[in-house]
């Protein structure tokens, strides 16, 4: 997992947004690093809604980072 | 999925409030990409308070980074 | 609901906490838009401490911005 | 409830903090107006563990807030 | 329980952290002031993986508040 | 435990990360500090779920702290 978060900018909020999903997932990955498992766990969390709800809410908080990070796009059109 | 989220901007708090919402949404259909899936789960969690409040929750948080990224639409009446 | 937000500024940090209270409230609107399901729902989780305790935090979340909107209310007495 | 929170301001951090105690609690209050069952309720979560972390978590959400608003009472000794 | 919080200022980032992790207690402690009710409880959420992350959750909304106070320690090697 | 968190300055967004796995997990060890009962509990909740999930989202809030620490990175390529 070398050299996976060079930086935190993105060009356009959508890639933002893509970047929050993957920081909420390295989480897991580092805290249950075999691969196996989580594939084994993810149909259970897929279809469970306060599992789906709760994901979202990691990325809502890595969003506000990225966010920031990124001047809210401001200079964006 | 493309160019679903341009710009952080709207005119109004109430636009901003929409577009919480929708980043919500679009992080539970990237973990849950089977709309079928979705569509299964949501009348069992539309009447559990406890899902509902956690949603509210999510709502909360991105609303936080939206009305940060209008300076909290100061400049409106 | 048009028109339920026009502004996140208010006179004094109670009527921003109101505001919070409804910010937090219409997220539930919006995802059980049935008023029948969640008047069924409300005594339900009105007895239940922790869904209180849940509301109560996204209560604390909209705080936090409407606050921030109003830059604390400092120029209040 | 009338003129319970004139203001974010304290003099010191201990006094936001029971600030921050007093703006989670009266969420709890608005959402559950009847003292009786709030009090009926109380000995239940007050012997929850899970309960009374999340208690912590709100009031850490509204000192966050409390200590923004009092800028961090950086002039205080 | 006098002048338990005189300031937010530490004076390195390990002791930021440590007041954070009181900040998370003292919410605790003044909702259940029973302290034999709590020493009862300890074990219990000591020994349950959720409630150990759920506390550090608290204690990660309190660093942050405590962090920004000291201005991040920018000013320490 | 001495001498663990000199700083909060890291030289890369990935390092920042692991800062965040790192702040998250102290919390952990402080509330229970048997190594043999966090080892006991280890496997339950790295194949939970929820529990990985609420992990993420302690990993995301310390790395909210982190990155505004470093100022987001920004002077990085």
């Amino acid at each position: 997992m070398a050299d996976w978060l060079p930086t935190l900018r993105t060009a356009t909020p959508e890639e933002g947004y893509a970047l929050a999903v993957k920081l909420a997932r390295v989480a897991i990955r580092m805290t249950q690093p075999d691969a196996a498992v989580r594939e084994r766990l993810r149909p259970e969390y897929a279809e469970d809604s306060g599992a789906l709800i709760a994901v979202s809410q990691v990325v809502a908080t890595h969003f506000a980072t990225v966010a920031a990070a990124n001047d809210y796009w401001r200079g964006a059109p």
